[in-house]
Protein backbone atom coordinates (compact mmCIF):
# COMPACT_ATOMS: atom_id res chain seq x y z
CA UNK A 1 0.00 0.00 0.00
CA UNK A 2 1.06 3.35 -1.37
CA UNK A 3 0.77 6.31 1.05
CA UNK A 4 0.76 10.19 0.43
CA UNK A 5 0.84 12.47 2.70
CA UNK A 6 -1.62 15.07 1.76
CA UNK A 7 -1.32 17.77 4.58
CA UNK A 8 1.25 19.85 2.46
CA UNK A 9 -1.30 21.53 1.10
CA UNK A 10 -2.15 25.43 0.49
CA UNK A 11 -5.39 25.34 0.64
CA UNK A 12 -5.16 24.35 4.50
CA UNK A 13 -4.41 27.52 6.35
CA UNK A 14 -1.40 27.13 8.71
CA UNK A 15 0.10 25.21 5.67
CA UNK A 16 -0.80 28.49 3.25
CA UNK A 17 0.48 31.01 6.24
CA UNK A 18 3.65 28.94 6.06
CA UNK A 19 4.49 29.12 2.46
CA UNK A 20 3.66 33.04 2.28
CA UNK A 21 5.95 33.73 5.31
CA UNK A 22 8.98 31.02 3.67
CA UNK A 23 8.64 29.58 6.78
CA UNK A 24 10.74 26.91 6.03
CA UNK A 25 10.97 24.95 9.50
CA UNK A 26 7.46 24.57 9.37
CA UNK A 27 6.98 23.07 6.22
CA UNK A 28 9.98 20.42 7.08
CA UNK A 29 8.48 19.59 10.78
CA UNK A 30 4.85 18.84 8.62
CA UNK A 31 7.44 16.87 6.43
CA UNK A 32 8.93 14.89 8.88
CA UNK A 33 5.98 14.03 10.86
CA UNK A 34 4.13 12.83 7.79
CA UNK A 35 7.17 10.19 6.94
CA UNK A 36 7.20 9.16 10.43
CA UNK A 37 3.75 8.04 10.67
CA UNK A 38 4.49 6.43 7.14
CA UNK A 39 3.90 8.33 4.33
CA UNK A 40 5.76 6.89 1.42
CA UNK A 41 5.05 10.21 -0.55
CA UNK A 42 4.91 13.99 0.52
CA UNK A 43 2.03 15.72 -1.23
CA UNK A 44 3.13 19.07 -2.07
CA UNK A 45 0.32 21.86 -3.43
CA UNK A 46 0.95 25.29 -4.09
CA UNK A 47 -2.49 25.74 -6.01
CA UNK A 48 -3.80 28.68 -3.90
CA UNK A 49 -1.30 30.58 -5.25
CA UNK A 50 -2.52 32.07 -8.90
CA UNK A 51 0.78 33.47 -11.07
CA UNK A 52 3.46 31.82 -7.76
CA UNK A 53 2.14 28.23 -7.90
CA UNK A 54 5.70 26.94 -9.76
CA UNK A 55 7.94 29.36 -7.54
CA UNK A 56 6.53 28.16 -4.36
CA UNK A 57 6.07 24.34 -5.41
CA UNK A 58 9.85 24.50 -6.35
CA UNK A 59 10.46 25.80 -2.66
CA UNK A 60 8.06 23.29 -1.02
CA UNK A 61 9.98 20.30 -3.05
CA UNK A 62 13.43 21.90 -2.09
CA UNK A 63 12.20 22.36 1.75
CA UNK A 64 10.82 18.53 2.28
CA UNK A 65 13.10 16.79 0.29
CA UNK A 66 16.05 18.67 2.68
CA UNK A 67 13.82 17.44 5.83
CA UNK A 68 13.15 13.69 4.73
CA UNK A 69 14.17 11.13 2.45
CA UNK A 70 10.71 10.39 1.13
CA UNK A 71 10.09 11.46 -2.70
CA UNK A 72 7.45 13.97 -3.61
CA UNK A 73 3.68 13.72 -4.84
CA UNK A 74 3.90 16.95 -6.86
CA UNK A 75 0.40 17.80 -7.19
CA UNK A 76 -1.20 20.53 -9.58
CA UNK A 77 -3.51 20.97 -12.61
CA UNK A 78 -0.21 23.25 -14.27
CA UNK A 79 2.50 21.62 -16.15
CA UNK A 80 4.36 24.68 -15.75
CA UNK A 81 4.42 24.42 -12.12
CA UNK A 82 4.44 20.64 -12.13
CA UNK A 83 7.66 20.69 -14.43
CA UNK A 84 8.94 23.64 -11.77
CA UNK A 85 8.72 21.20 -9.01
CA UNK A 86 10.40 18.49 -10.88
CA UNK A 87 13.58 20.66 -12.23
CA UNK A 88 14.95 20.35 -8.12
CA UNK A 89 13.28 16.84 -7.30
CA UNK A 90 15.82 14.50 -6.06
CA UNK A 91 14.96 10.42 -7.24
CA UNK A 92 11.49 9.44 -8.98
CA UNK A 93 9.05 11.74 -7.89
CA UNK A 94 5.24 11.00 -8.41
CA UNK A 95 3.09 13.69 -10.58
CA UNK A 96 -0.42 14.09 -9.26
CA UNK A 97 -2.25 14.30 -11.85
CA UNK A 98 -2.58 13.64 -15.31
CA UNK A 99 -6.65 13.13 -16.56
CA UNK A 100 -8.36 12.80 -20.29
CA UNK A 101 -9.12 16.21 -20.62
CA UNK A 102 -7.82 17.16 -23.35
CA UNK A 103 -6.16 19.90 -22.34
CA UNK A 104 -4.44 18.67 -19.22
CA UNK A 105 -3.74 15.46 -21.00
CA UNK A 106 -1.95 17.28 -23.96
CA UNK A 107 0.64 19.08 -21.61
CA UNK A 108 0.91 16.76 -19.07
CA UNK A 109 1.99 13.71 -21.48
CA UNK A 110 5.02 14.85 -22.43
CA UNK A 111 5.97 15.02 -18.94
CA UNK A 112 5.66 11.25 -17.78
CA UNK A 113 6.21 10.15 -21.00
CA UNK A 114 9.33 7.73 -20.77
CA UNK A 115 10.41 9.05 -17.53
CA UNK A 116 10.65 6.98 -15.17
CA UNK A 117 7.99 9.07 -13.05
CA UNK A 118 4.96 7.54 -11.50
CA UNK A 119 1.69 9.30 -12.18
CA UNK A 120 -2.00 9.67 -10.61
CA UNK A 121 -4.27 8.79 -13.75
CA UNK A 122 -8.01 10.87 -12.81
CA UNK A 123 -10.64 9.17 -14.52
CA UNK A 124 -11.49 12.84 -15.39
CA UNK A 125 -12.56 13.70 -18.90
CA UNK A 126 -14.09 16.68 -20.53
CA UNK A 127 -17.54 15.46 -20.14
CA UNK A 128 -16.83 16.48 -16.23
CA UNK A 129 -16.67 14.03 -13.23
CA UNK A 130 -17.82 10.19 -14.13
CA UNK A 131 -20.74 8.54 -12.22
CA UNK A 132 -20.57 5.00 -13.22
CA UNK A 133 -18.30 1.96 -12.96
CA UNK A 134 -18.96 1.86 -16.53
CA UNK A 135 -17.91 5.87 -17.06
CA UNK A 136 -15.19 5.09 -15.29
CA UNK A 137 -13.56 2.32 -16.84
CA UNK A 138 -14.21 3.60 -20.30
CA UNK A 139 -11.52 6.82 -19.01
CA UNK A 140 -9.03 4.38 -17.11
CA UNK A 141 -8.88 2.01 -20.60
CA UNK A 142 -7.95 5.16 -22.76
CA UNK A 143 -6.04 6.76 -20.64
CA UNK A 144 -3.76 3.54 -19.04
CA UNK A 145 -3.82 2.57 -23.06
CA UNK A 146 -2.32 5.86 -24.08
CA UNK A 147 0.22 6.36 -21.04
CA UNK A 148 1.38 2.62 -21.58
CA UNK A 149 1.93 3.15 -25.84
CA UNK A 150 3.98 6.44 -24.37
CA UNK A 151 6.12 4.21 -22.41
CA UNK A 152 4.56 4.76 -18.79
CA UNK A 153 4.25 1.04 -17.54
CA UNK A 154 1.49 -0.44 -15.19
CA UNK A 155 3.61 -0.19 -12.43
CA UNK A 156 3.94 3.57 -12.48
CA UNK A 157 0.40 3.95 -13.13
CA UNK A 158 -2.14 4.71 -9.96
CA UNK A 159 -5.77 4.90 -11.25
CA UNK A 160 -7.71 7.23 -9.17
CA UNK A 161 -11.64 6.26 -9.80
CA UNK A 162 -12.86 9.64 -8.21
CA UNK A 163 -15.22 9.80 -5.35
CA UNK A 164 -18.32 11.30 -5.60
CA UNK A 165 -20.63 12.40 -2.60
CA UNK A 166 -22.85 9.35 -1.27
CA UNK A 167 -25.36 12.05 -0.09
CA UNK A 168 -26.49 12.75 -3.28
CA UNK A 169 -26.48 9.21 -4.93
CA UNK A 170 -26.97 6.16 -2.84
CA UNK A 171 -25.34 4.35 -5.81
CA UNK A 172 -21.70 6.72 -5.43
CA UNK A 173 -20.48 4.19 -2.70
CA UNK A 174 -20.66 1.13 -4.90
CA UNK A 175 -20.12 2.21 -8.47
CA UNK A 176 -16.99 3.87 -7.08
CA UNK A 177 -15.37 0.44 -5.13
CA UNK A 178 -16.80 -1.55 -8.17
CA UNK A 179 -14.54 0.57 -10.59
CA UNK A 180 -11.59 -0.02 -8.21
CA UNK A 181 -12.21 -3.74 -8.22
CA UNK A 182 -12.54 -4.05 -12.01
CA UNK A 183 -9.45 -1.89 -12.55
CA UNK A 184 -7.49 -4.25 -10.47
CA UNK A 185 -8.22 -7.18 -12.15
CA UNK A 186 -8.81 -5.70 -15.86
CA UNK A 187 -5.48 -3.98 -15.87
CA UNK A 188 -3.42 -6.37 -13.88
CA UNK A 189 -0.36 -4.67 -12.28
CA UNK A 190 -1.57 -1.33 -12.61
CA UNK A 191 -2.34 0.72 -8.83
CA UNK A 192 -5.32 2.50 -7.73
CA UNK A 193 -5.04 5.93 -5.44
CA UNK A 194 -7.23 7.76 -3.69
CA UNK A 195 -8.40 11.01 -1.71
CA UNK A 196 -11.83 9.72 -0.10
CA UNK A 197 -13.20 12.63 1.88
CA UNK A 198 -15.75 13.75 -1.29
CA UNK A 199 -17.61 10.68 -0.28
CA UNK A 200 -19.01 11.96 3.25
CA UNK A 201 -19.91 15.61 1.74
CA UNK A 202 -23.14 16.45 3.11
CA UNK A 203 -23.41 13.48 5.99
CA UNK A 204 -22.05 14.01 9.66
CA UNK A 205 -19.09 11.68 11.48
CA UNK A 206 -17.53 12.53 8.05
CA UNK A 207 -13.79 11.17 9.12
CA UNK A 208 -15.60 8.00 10.11
CA UNK A 209 -17.70 7.07 7.02
CA UNK A 210 -14.36 7.76 5.20
CA UNK A 211 -12.18 5.49 7.48
CA UNK A 212 -15.07 2.76 6.44
CA UNK A 213 -14.99 3.52 2.87
CA UNK A 214 -11.29 2.89 2.92
CA UNK A 215 -11.73 -0.42 4.68
CA UNK A 216 -14.16 -1.32 1.80
CA UNK A 217 -11.97 -0.29 -1.07
CA UNK A 218 -8.91 -2.15 0.27
CA UNK A 219 -11.19 -5.13 0.47
CA UNK A 220 -11.53 -4.52 -3.06
CA UNK A 221 -8.29 -4.23 -4.11
CA UNK A 222 -7.31 -0.25 -3.35
CA UNK A 223 -3.61 -0.19 -3.00
CA UNK A 224 -2.61 3.54 -2.88
CA UNK A 225 -4.13 6.41 -1.04
CA UNK A 226 -4.12 10.08 -0.38
CA UNK A 227 -4.78 10.81 3.65
CA UNK A 228 -3.85 12.52 6.93
CA UNK A 229 -1.05 10.17 7.71
CA UNK A 230 -1.36 11.68 11.21
CA UNK A 231 -4.88 10.45 11.53
CA UNK A 232 -3.83 7.38 13.61
CA UNK A 233 -7.45 5.96 13.36
CA UNK A 234 -7.18 6.08 9.43
CA UNK A 235 -3.77 4.72 9.32
CA UNK A 236 -4.86 1.73 11.59
CA UNK A 237 -7.78 1.19 9.31
CA UNK A 238 -5.53 0.89 6.71
CA UNK A 239 -2.70 -1.56 8.21
CA UNK A 240 -6.21 -3.63 10.24
CA UNK A 241 -7.60 -4.07 5.95
CA UNK A 242 -4.69 -4.73 4.63
CA UNK A 243 -3.69 -7.45 7.01
CA UNK A 244 -7.37 -9.09 6.40
CA UNK A 245 -6.56 -8.73 2.79
CA UNK A 246 -3.65 -11.31 2.67
CA UNK A 247 -1.18 -8.22 2.38
CA UNK A 248 0.30 -8.91 6.13
CA UNK A 249 3.29 -11.88 6.48
CA UNK A 250 2.66 -13.51 9.86
CA UNK A 251 0.33 -10.23 10.74
CA UNK A 252 3.70 -8.34 11.05
CA UNK A 253 2.46 -5.08 10.34
CA UNK A 254 -0.83 -5.41 12.40
CA UNK A 255 1.43 -6.44 15.65
CA UNK A 256 4.15 -3.53 14.65
CA UNK A 257 1.19 -1.09 14.55
CA UNK A 258 -0.28 -2.20 17.92
CA UNK A 259 2.81 -2.18 19.72
CA UNK A 260 3.73 1.31 18.55
CA UNK A 261 -0.30 2.25 19.78
CA UNK A 262 -1.94 2.54 16.83
CA UNK A 263 -4.99 0.93 17.73
CA UNK A 264 -5.64 2.69 21.06
CA UNK A 265 -8.72 5.28 20.18
CA UNK B 1 -28.88 -6.96 6.81
CA UNK B 2 -30.25 -9.16 9.26
CA UNK B 3 -28.72 -8.71 12.31
CA UNK B 4 -28.88 -11.68 14.92
CA UNK B 5 -27.96 -10.86 18.41
CA UNK B 6 -25.61 -13.00 19.91
CA UNK B 7 -25.79 -12.47 23.51
CA UNK B 8 -28.19 -15.25 24.88
CA UNK B 9 -25.30 -17.66 25.00
CA UNK B 10 -24.63 -20.35 27.98
CA UNK B 11 -21.16 -20.04 27.30
CA UNK B 12 -21.46 -16.66 28.56
CA UNK B 13 -20.90 -16.41 32.54
CA UNK B 14 -24.11 -14.04 33.84
CA UNK B 15 -26.28 -15.99 31.09
CA UNK B 16 -25.01 -19.29 32.12
CA UNK B 17 -26.14 -18.15 35.73
CA UNK B 18 -29.12 -16.91 34.71
CA UNK B 19 -30.31 -20.06 32.91
CA UNK B 20 -29.43 -22.33 35.99
CA UNK B 21 -31.20 -20.06 38.08
CA UNK B 22 -33.92 -19.57 36.17
CA UNK B 23 -33.95 -15.81 36.24
CA UNK B 24 -36.24 -15.22 33.72
CA UNK B 25 -35.64 -11.13 33.91
CA UNK B 26 -32.16 -11.48 33.61
CA UNK B 27 -33.04 -13.50 29.69
CA UNK B 28 -35.69 -11.09 29.27
CA UNK B 29 -33.74 -8.00 29.84
CA UNK B 30 -31.17 -8.95 27.62
CA UNK B 31 -33.50 -10.11 24.57
CA UNK B 32 -35.27 -6.63 24.59
CA UNK B 33 -31.82 -4.68 25.01
CA UNK B 34 -30.85 -6.55 22.00
CA UNK B 35 -34.24 -5.78 20.42
CA UNK B 36 -33.91 -2.21 21.31
CA UNK B 37 -30.37 -2.09 19.78
CA UNK B 38 -31.26 -3.86 16.48
CA UNK B 39 -31.39 -7.30 16.78
CA UNK B 40 -33.72 -8.54 13.98
CA UNK B 41 -33.37 -12.12 15.24
CA UNK B 42 -32.22 -13.40 19.37
CA UNK B 43 -30.25 -16.16 19.47
CA UNK B 44 -30.43 -18.59 21.91
CA UNK B 45 -27.93 -21.18 23.13
CA UNK B 46 -28.17 -23.49 25.63
CA UNK B 47 -25.33 -25.65 24.41
CA UNK B 48 -23.34 -25.95 27.96
CA UNK B 49 -25.99 -27.77 29.52
CA UNK B 50 -25.16 -31.05 28.83
CA UNK B 51 -28.48 -33.73 29.35
CA UNK B 52 -30.94 -30.25 29.69
CA UNK B 53 -29.98 -28.17 26.48
CA UNK B 54 -33.64 -28.89 25.15
CA UNK B 55 -35.51 -28.02 28.28
CA UNK B 56 -33.30 -25.43 28.95
CA UNK B 57 -33.89 -24.23 25.00
CA UNK B 58 -37.66 -24.53 25.20
CA UNK B 59 -37.67 -21.74 28.65
CA UNK B 60 -35.54 -19.67 26.54
CA UNK B 61 -37.35 -19.62 23.73
CA UNK B 62 -40.24 -19.03 26.00
CA UNK B 63 -38.52 -16.06 27.99
CA UNK B 64 -37.21 -14.32 25.14
CA UNK B 65 -40.80 -14.51 23.12
CA UNK B 66 -42.63 -12.80 26.36
CA UNK B 67 -40.30 -10.15 26.32
CA UNK B 68 -39.90 -9.10 22.89
CA UNK B 69 -41.33 -9.44 19.69
CA UNK B 70 -38.95 -10.69 17.67
CA UNK B 71 -38.45 -14.07 16.63
CA UNK B 72 -35.67 -16.05 17.73
CA UNK B 73 -32.61 -18.00 15.88
CA UNK B 74 -32.26 -21.28 17.91
CA UNK B 75 -28.66 -22.67 18.07
CA UNK B 76 -27.44 -25.89 18.49
CA UNK B 77 -26.18 -28.67 16.54
CA UNK B 78 -28.81 -31.15 18.26
CA UNK B 79 -31.67 -31.69 16.10
CA UNK B 80 -33.71 -33.09 19.44
CA UNK B 81 -32.91 -29.40 21.19
CA UNK B 82 -33.96 -27.52 18.26
CA UNK B 83 -37.03 -29.17 18.11
CA UNK B 84 -37.81 -28.61 21.91
CA UNK B 85 -37.16 -24.85 21.39
CA UNK B 86 -39.13 -25.00 17.93
CA UNK B 87 -42.62 -26.63 19.54
CA UNK B 88 -42.59 -23.39 21.60
CA UNK B 89 -41.70 -20.54 19.24
CA UNK B 90 -44.00 -18.30 17.79
CA UNK B 91 -44.07 -17.39 13.88
CA UNK B 92 -41.10 -17.66 11.74
CA UNK B 93 -37.80 -19.16 13.57
CA UNK B 94 -34.30 -19.10 12.19
CA UNK B 95 -32.84 -22.49 12.74
CA UNK B 96 -28.76 -22.08 13.58
CA UNK B 97 -27.52 -24.63 12.07
CA UNK B 98 -27.49 -27.24 9.34
CA UNK B 99 -24.11 -27.99 7.62
CA UNK B 100 -22.78 -30.88 5.40
CA UNK B 101 -21.35 -33.58 8.48
CA UNK B 102 -23.42 -35.99 7.66
CA UNK B 103 -25.14 -37.11 11.10
CA UNK B 104 -26.15 -33.20 11.11
CA UNK B 105 -27.02 -33.30 7.80
CA UNK B 106 -29.41 -36.07 7.82
CA UNK B 107 -31.08 -35.59 10.93
CA UNK B 108 -31.44 -31.45 10.27
CA UNK B 109 -33.00 -31.96 7.25
CA UNK B 110 -36.42 -33.30 7.79
CA UNK B 111 -37.02 -29.98 10.40
CA UNK B 112 -35.94 -27.44 7.63
CA UNK B 113 -37.98 -29.17 4.48
CA UNK B 114 -40.15 -27.21 3.40
CA UNK B 115 -40.86 -25.52 6.53
CA UNK B 116 -41.20 -21.96 6.23
CA UNK B 117 -38.35 -21.64 8.57
CA UNK B 118 -34.95 -19.44 7.89
CA UNK B 119 -31.63 -21.55 8.04
CA UNK B 120 -28.07 -20.74 8.51
CA UNK B 121 -26.06 -23.40 6.72
CA UNK B 122 -22.23 -23.83 7.60
CA UNK B 123 -19.74 -24.50 4.88
CA UNK B 124 -18.68 -27.90 7.10
CA UNK B 125 -18.48 -31.45 5.96
CA UNK B 126 -17.08 -34.46 7.75
CA UNK B 127 -13.93 -33.29 6.16
CA UNK B 128 -13.46 -30.05 8.72
CA UNK B 129 -12.94 -27.19 8.29
CA UNK B 130 -12.95 -25.31 4.80
CA UNK B 131 -9.73 -23.53 4.02
CA UNK B 132 -10.13 -22.24 0.66
CA UNK B 133 -12.83 -20.20 -1.22
CA UNK B 134 -12.86 -23.26 -3.84
CA UNK B 135 -13.73 -25.45 -0.65
CA UNK B 136 -16.33 -22.67 0.56
CA UNK B 137 -17.58 -22.74 -2.82
CA UNK B 138 -18.35 -27.03 -3.25
CA UNK B 139 -19.64 -26.99 0.18
CA UNK B 140 -22.49 -24.24 -0.66
CA UNK B 141 -23.21 -25.95 -3.71
CA UNK B 142 -24.45 -29.28 -2.22
CA UNK B 143 -25.95 -27.27 0.78
CA UNK B 144 -28.04 -24.93 -1.12
CA UNK B 145 -28.63 -27.81 -4.04
CA UNK B 146 -29.93 -29.92 -1.45
CA UNK B 147 -31.78 -27.30 0.78
CA UNK B 148 -33.81 -25.72 -2.55
CA UNK B 149 -34.64 -29.52 -3.98
CA UNK B 150 -36.22 -30.05 -0.51
CA UNK B 151 -38.77 -26.88 -0.51
CA UNK B 152 -36.25 -24.62 1.39
CA UNK B 153 -36.63 -21.06 -0.59
CA UNK B 154 -32.74 -19.36 -1.33
CA UNK B 155 -34.77 -16.50 0.48
CA UNK B 156 -34.76 -18.70 3.55
CA UNK B 157 -30.98 -19.79 3.50
CA UNK B 158 -28.34 -18.17 5.12
CA UNK B 159 -24.95 -19.82 4.42
CA UNK B 160 -22.02 -18.97 6.84
CA UNK B 161 -18.70 -19.32 4.93
CA UNK B 162 -16.71 -19.93 8.55
CA UNK B 163 -14.33 -17.63 9.34
CA UNK B 164 -10.71 -18.91 10.04
CA UNK B 165 -7.69 -16.91 12.24
CA UNK B 166 -5.55 -14.72 10.21
CA UNK B 167 -3.00 -15.13 12.46
CA UNK B 168 -2.70 -18.96 11.62
CA UNK B 169 -2.87 -18.13 7.73
CA UNK B 170 -2.33 -14.69 5.86
CA UNK B 171 -4.47 -15.83 3.24
CA UNK B 172 -7.51 -16.80 5.69
CA UNK B 173 -9.17 -12.92 5.77
CA UNK B 174 -8.99 -13.26 1.78
CA UNK B 175 -10.17 -16.78 1.16
CA UNK B 176 -13.27 -15.86 3.51
CA UNK B 177 -13.79 -12.37 1.84
CA UNK B 178 -14.09 -14.20 -1.45
CA UNK B 179 -16.06 -16.63 -0.66
CA UNK B 180 -19.02 -14.56 0.79
CA UNK B 181 -18.54 -12.49 -2.92
CA UNK B 182 -18.97 -15.41 -4.97
CA UNK B 183 -21.35 -17.25 -3.01
CA UNK B 184 -23.60 -13.87 -3.40
CA UNK B 185 -22.96 -13.91 -7.14
CA UNK B 186 -23.47 -17.49 -7.70
CA UNK B 187 -26.34 -18.17 -6.23
CA UNK B 188 -28.60 -15.25 -6.42
CA UNK B 189 -31.12 -14.34 -4.13
CA UNK B 190 -29.21 -16.91 -1.24
CA UNK B 191 -28.12 -14.72 1.65
CA UNK B 192 -25.23 -15.08 3.73
CA UNK B 193 -24.93 -14.91 7.34
CA UNK B 194 -21.69 -15.22 10.17
CA UNK B 195 -19.97 -14.41 13.50
CA UNK B 196 -16.51 -13.13 12.79
CA UNK B 197 -14.97 -12.92 15.97
CA UNK B 198 -12.73 -16.16 15.06
CA UNK B 199 -10.50 -13.83 12.87
CA UNK B 200 -8.87 -12.22 14.88
CA UNK B 201 -8.11 -15.35 17.33
CA UNK B 202 -4.36 -14.93 18.85
CA UNK B 203 -4.19 -11.07 17.61
CA UNK B 204 -4.32 -7.80 19.59
CA UNK B 205 -6.92 -5.46 19.62
CA UNK B 206 -9.27 -7.86 18.49
CA UNK B 207 -12.53 -6.03 18.25
CA UNK B 208 -10.98 -3.30 15.91
CA UNK B 209 -10.18 -6.47 13.67
CA UNK B 210 -13.17 -8.29 13.69
CA UNK B 211 -14.97 -4.63 12.85
CA UNK B 212 -12.60 -4.04 10.17
CA UNK B 213 -13.74 -7.45 8.54
CA UNK B 214 -17.04 -6.92 9.12
CA UNK B 215 -16.69 -4.16 7.08
CA UNK B 216 -14.80 -5.68 4.47
CA UNK B 217 -17.41 -8.29 4.21
CA UNK B 218 -20.14 -6.16 3.17
CA UNK B 219 -18.42 -4.44 0.92
CA UNK B 220 -18.26 -8.04 -0.74
CA UNK B 221 -21.86 -8.48 -0.56
CA UNK B 222 -22.60 -10.04 3.40
CA UNK B 223 -26.03 -9.04 4.56
CA UNK B 224 -26.45 -11.04 7.51
CA UNK B 225 -24.50 -11.44 10.74
CA UNK B 226 -24.15 -12.99 14.05
CA UNK B 227 -22.93 -9.98 16.39
CA UNK B 228 -23.44 -8.33 19.85
CA UNK B 229 -25.73 -5.64 18.83
CA UNK B 230 -24.86 -3.48 21.97
CA UNK B 231 -21.30 -2.60 20.85
CA UNK B 232 -22.38 0.57 19.56
CA UNK B 233 -18.63 0.77 17.18
CA UNK B 234 -19.49 -2.54 15.45
CA UNK B 235 -23.29 -1.35 14.67
CA UNK B 236 -22.01 1.67 13.40
CA UNK B 237 -19.59 0.09 11.57
CA UNK B 238 -22.34 -2.08 10.07
CA UNK B 239 -24.52 1.23 9.18
CA UNK B 240 -21.85 2.86 7.54
CA UNK B 241 -20.92 0.17 5.62
CA UNK B 242 -24.27 -0.36 4.75
CA UNK B 243 -24.68 3.39 3.67
CA UNK B 244 -21.65 2.75 1.20
CA UNK B 245 -22.71 -0.12 -0.45
CA UNK B 246 -25.84 1.38 -1.69
CA UNK B 247 -28.52 -0.34 0.80
CA UNK B 248 -29.61 3.21 2.18
CA UNK B 249 -31.82 5.70 0.62
CA UNK B 250 -31.05 9.43 1.37
CA UNK B 251 -28.68 7.88 4.00
CA UNK B 252 -31.72 7.77 6.45
CA UNK B 253 -30.45 4.87 8.22
CA UNK B 254 -26.92 6.66 8.98
CA UNK B 255 -28.59 9.91 9.80
CA UNK B 256 -30.44 7.91 12.23
CA UNK B 257 -27.73 6.23 14.15
CA UNK B 258 -25.97 9.24 13.82
CA UNK B 259 -29.13 11.66 15.47
CA UNK B 260 -29.37 8.30 18.13
CA UNK B 261 -25.37 8.85 19.04
CA UNK B 262 -24.28 5.64 17.51
CA UNK B 263 -21.00 7.76 16.02
CA UNK B 264 -19.88 9.04 19.37
CA UNK B 265 -16.55 6.91 19.88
Amino acid sequence: MIIVGELINASRKAINAAIEAGDAAAIAQVAKDQAKSGADYIDVNAGMFMGREAEYLKWLVETVQSATDRPCCIDSPDPAAIEAGLAVHKGAAMINSISLEKDRYEKMLPIVAGSGLKVVALCMSDEGMPETTDQRMSIADRLIDSLVQNNVPLDDIYVDPLVQPVSTNKMYGVEFLDAVEKIMTTFKGVHTMCGLSNISYGLPARKFMNQTLMVMAIAKGLDGAIVNPLDKRMMACITAAETLAGRDEFCTKYLKAYRAKAFEF
